[in-house]
């Protein structure tokens, strides 16, 4: 019936049928039946979109776009590094990543720099479209089947199909095995049917071992006909290059999207390299301009830039390109600039949402999450992994609470980005009482150096500097971390600001977002008994979960009922409200925040030490407080509870 | 997990353990698990509890209740002013109702008279807490598990277990047959476990047939014992009757509540023929005033309600009694008026949703429906009756959008209580024009009287005069509909009042309510043509659906997604959105607003005759429009989109 229905809409009204076909996209009838009961309103459809379909979208709209290639790093803290580089440029906006596949490397192993779990981390952790590029050869099909499995299982939707390098000298192809990349290609379609987009890699001057390069162009044909559904190209150094062949492609019937590998010049030695490996030979006239200045590096990267820049203009203007592939070596500076230049680096501040969504397509429909892993999002979705299904539209109706627990690989992902030795400096190589603790506190909010000259820029509860929203609260917050009220979350109330505004803004514009303030400490329980006392006065407006490491909780939450404290109304949608403060995940997040005590604070310091003993004393004493006032029309009533809750402490009766 | 995580919520803080015992039921250590995670956050805990659960609370609180007996009507006419009887005493808030098992009567069929049918719409319809009464003398065991089941599917919860009045002059009990009200106790225990809640009859002065007052008492035990869990009481003339029952049914161990069974006498003959059925001695002291009077009706009911008043003081005011039952005998004056003196009448204005629940069990987490039936709520309930699941949190989560088709049974349920001759005056002997069409519905608007004299208090797609919050907008509303606009339902906007504003406010006390203006009005295409170049330069504000009875629907709807035009903020909450304007439940709400011309309107009249020919022209020709201004904060444009339309219409170049 339902189907029917959406059918009859695509009877055109006579009456009418000019307007609407003015209507154009946002005529109801160019919708599918599955849009038609959509559960994620607010998002845009770049949620649920194949890799290929958005390629396409962007094409349409005339929509320029890049996508960034990293390999695996060699060590977990590089990992670390690796992975603040995917937050950072995917703020850029690319397409999609890509990540190498290491034969040597155990790529599709569970260790932290495998590249199986490198690209689960940029889909799951960064939100990222990924790539993961696998390899076929020297492989039994059941490995390769198996590799697949987990990357499916793990939410990577994408797979780059190549033939590696065959190892030892003397390659012969086997019969039945895995020889070139098409036999990845028709296995993948074989045994995954159309589950993953297939990316081949094209060879603009033609593969080294090919017997020709037109012998090269039909093999290429021939990965495109077994399904692959688009093709990057090897790195090249002149844009001709790249056009003839794209010419070439298209001659002999391929019609699938192509993206020219991009290589901006980063140095001397890397580009010697990777002649070698690729067999590509430079161009005279790039040998006579680097030669000469080999060993300044900021020149050879200065011009690389300049070659990148002048490279891509002239394969974008030739309209055959929309996409740009980046080879970036992991590195940052020369393709965010040659990015940058060219205008396609879109630093988008609109949000779909106020967390950074996930691309795992489990979590497609994900639009709420508790408040309490605002500034740990990764630890949020780590500990939510095994969810089946995902809150969507109301917190209450998600069928699981169960976080997983705390483990080492957890850890890892979530490590300071900072090493123990500028941990140290910020948070005090000694600390002397509680005071100094508040300190600490006091010095991450306000931004001023602390009594050894440092900032501190990050704190166990938070690895990046203060959020822009929250220093709308700076003031207040300074005076109540002064004085032992330990802020580790909070946000302000907003009675309808439009969803464009740069600093509370998300969604879709033309819609109107809102926000309960809300005020998350760590405190004294000779504050929080003075608190309690306060709270009765507050007792319809202020709801609060009051619970220490033990468990031991106090509420006043109606029906242990979540509370809603950020929402949105938007034009032709559905309400959305992405954050509530959820009683019984508090629980959960409550045993990670007094475990950061420990893990990430007191274990800086020798066991039995003074410093050591205070961070404990803290951690199996104080309490974690979170705190909403539900009149969000009205001023913020939670600092006047913190008033009040010193002047009884202060009080001569107290 | 989740169970842990509660359980640990329920060790107590020492170091604020008095705080929390004051904290008293908001404390969460009181919820259970089910309550954690549940679905339904706006709404009290009526729509979840048991009646026994209920009657429960309401008796730990003090809350003196009341509950209505009627009994099935004879004809389908009669049903219906019954149903508007529901409707109107349910607005006083009685605990329950019950519906009288008439084995005559083919009390368990599908016939509209049946009291199946009746106590079924007394639950889905009327959203009534419900208890059947069924008797199971000279009935077979499968046909009381058959009408049982069909109960149970239907949504009653509670029976009324008797045993009905042997037919026949010499009963005999039948081995392993339905003897007694216990047999059949024990049967709804055994077949269908604790699933309802079993309500048996006790007689204060012991039932007629009894060999003894104490053996009846002893029956009324093992009736009680074998799984009842509350007893309503025959009718008495005594308080002290009542009382003394009471205190001899403790003595014996019977501890579930019993409820008292309050007969105002309305007249004499009634009053005969009752004494007579029950076998009843009337006391001296009433005989005495009532004879002298009893052609006196008013004289007689008068009397009635002043010893009912009494009685139930005195009852009250003894402490052990709760709640009231009525014997209404299908009558509203003195029943209402014992109430309203009692003052335990309670009119709440507060809804706890814009629309009336209903209270079908399937239909507990139900907090989302279409805007569209929201003069239609039976409608609504009587095609979505096959649903497995009903939105909740989210229209677009609902598994299945598919309406129900009207049938004769359900346009039994919807047809007007007024007779064709009062419609006819109401809405024109005989219609000239188009134009004597917007009279109607201008009249409708304004409640001035028609041409002929004659106020229009209902229109086919509302039986009710003008809702109170319509009437925010009736200055507009006349304005339009003058001129063709004809508008069948429409909401001011809203932005922020709070929940307890008497007009607008729905849900929880604390909270704030909000609404997009919405207006639907069927008009010409000449109008919609003119509407739609209008529409364009309000792309981005007002969302539009626009169809006409072929289903020929043009719309700018964002891929048909719903659009939430009534939603509540509350304190400790999520977010509640209980209206939509759901773009593919606007294709069957089409079906039936168009049928409703047809139906209720051109059927008035003589086929072939001109009245009928200008309905039916209107029917195959107009369009349904509606539209919601998405710019809630601001001041409502629909009004200026009109105004722009006839603006349009009457410029030169049209």
């Amino acid at each position: 019936r339902a189907l029917t229905m959406v059918n009859e809409t695509q009877q055109t009204c006579s009456a009418s049928s000019s307007s609407r076909s003015d209507g154009g996209s946002s005529s109801g009838s160019e919708s599918s039946k599955d849009n038609s009961r959509c559960s994620t309103p607010v998002l845009d459809a770049d949620r649920h979109e194949r890799l290929r379909e958005k390629m396409r979208r962007r094409q349409d709209a005339g929509d320029k776009w890049f996508s960034l290639e990293f390999f695996p790093p060699r060590t977990a803290n590089a990992a670390v590094n690796l992975i603040s580089r995917f937050d950072r440029m995917g703020a850029g906006g690319p397409l999609f990543i890509d990540v190498t596949w290491h034969p040597a490397g155990d790529p599709g192993s569970d260790k932290e720099t495998s590249s199986m779990i490198i690209a689960n981390t940029a889909v799951n952790y960064c939100g990222l479209e990924t790539i993961l590029h696998m390899t076929c050869c020297n492989q039994t099909k059941d490995d390769i089947t198996r590799h697949l499995q987990k990357a499916k299982r793990l939410g990577l939707k994408n797979i780059m199909a190549l033939r590696g390098d065959p190892s030892g000298e003397e390659w012969e192809e086997e019969v039945d095995g895995f020889n070139y990349a098409v036999d990845l290609v028709k296995h993948i379609r074989n045994e995954f049917d159309d589950y993953f987009d297939i990316c081949v890699a094209g060879y603009p001057k033609g593969h080294p071992e090919a017997e020709s390069y037109e012998a090269d162009l039909r093999h290429l044909k021939e990965k495109v006909f077994a399904g692959a559904d688009f093709i990057i190209t090897q790195l090249f150094f002149r844009p001709e290059t790249f056009l003839k062949f794209m010419k070439d492609c298209q001659a002999i019937g391929i019609t699938c999207p192509i993206i020219p590998g991009i290589f901006p010049i980063q140095g001397y030695h890397s580009l010697r390299q990777l002649v070698k490996l690729s067999k590509l030979e430079v161009p005279q006239e790039i040998k006579d301009v680097i030669e000469p200045i080999k060993d300044n590096d900021a020149a050879i990267r200065n011009y690389g830039v300049e070659l990148a820049v002048s490279m891509c203009r002239e394969l974008l203007d030739s309209g055959m390109v929309h996409g740009l592939h980046f080879y970036t070596l992991n590195r940052e500076v020369a393709t965010t600039e040659v990015l940058k230049r060219l205008g396609i680096w879109k630093e988008d501040p609109r949000r779909p949402l106020p967390w950074a969504v996930s691309a795992h397509p489990k979590r497609r429909v994900e639009d709420v999450r508790p408040i309490f892993w605002a500034s740990r999002p990764k630890s949020y979705i780590y500990r939510t992994q095994e969810w089946d299904d995902f809150p969507n539209g109301r917190w209450g109706n998600s069928s699981s609470p169960a976080f997983g627990e705390l483990k080492d690989y957890y850890l890892f992902y979530l490590k300071s980005k900072s090493p123990r030795e500028e941990l140290l400096k910020m948070w005090g190589e000694e600390l002397t009482s509680e005071e100094s603790v508040f300190e600490v506190f006091t010095c991450y909010i306000t931004g001023e150096p602390n009594r050894n000259g440092y900032k501190v820029t990050c704190m166990p509860w938070n690895d990046d500097p203060l959020a822009t929203e929250t220093n709308l609260l700076k003031e207040q917050l300074e005076k109540v971390n002064r004085r032992g009220i330990l802020t580790i979350n909070s946000q302000p109330n907003i009675n309808g600001k439009p969803s464009t505004d740069p600093i509370v803004g998300w969604g879709p514009s033309g819609g109107y977002v809102f926000q309960k303030a809300y005020l998350e400490f760590f405190t004294s329980s000779e504050i929080v008994t003075a608190l309690l006392k306060v709270l009765k006065k507050y007792e319809l407006r202020v709801n609060y979960h009051i619970v220490n490491v033990k468990g031991q909780n106090i509420t006043n939450a109606p029906d242990l009922q979540p509370n809603a404290v950020t929402w949105g109304i938007f034009p032709g949608r559905e309400i959305i409200q992405p954050t509530v403060v959820d009683p019984v995940s508090f629980l959960s997040w409550k045993d990670e925040a007094f475990a950061l005590w420990i893990e990430q604070w007191a274990k800086l310091y020798e066991e039995e030490s003074p410093s050591r003993m205070i961070i404990q004393y803290i951690h199996d004493n104080y309490y974690l407080v979170n705190l909403v006032d539900n009149d969000f029309p009205l001023e913020n009533c939670l600092w006047q509870v913190v008033e009040d809750t010193f002047e009884l402490l202060n009080s001569p009766t107290q």
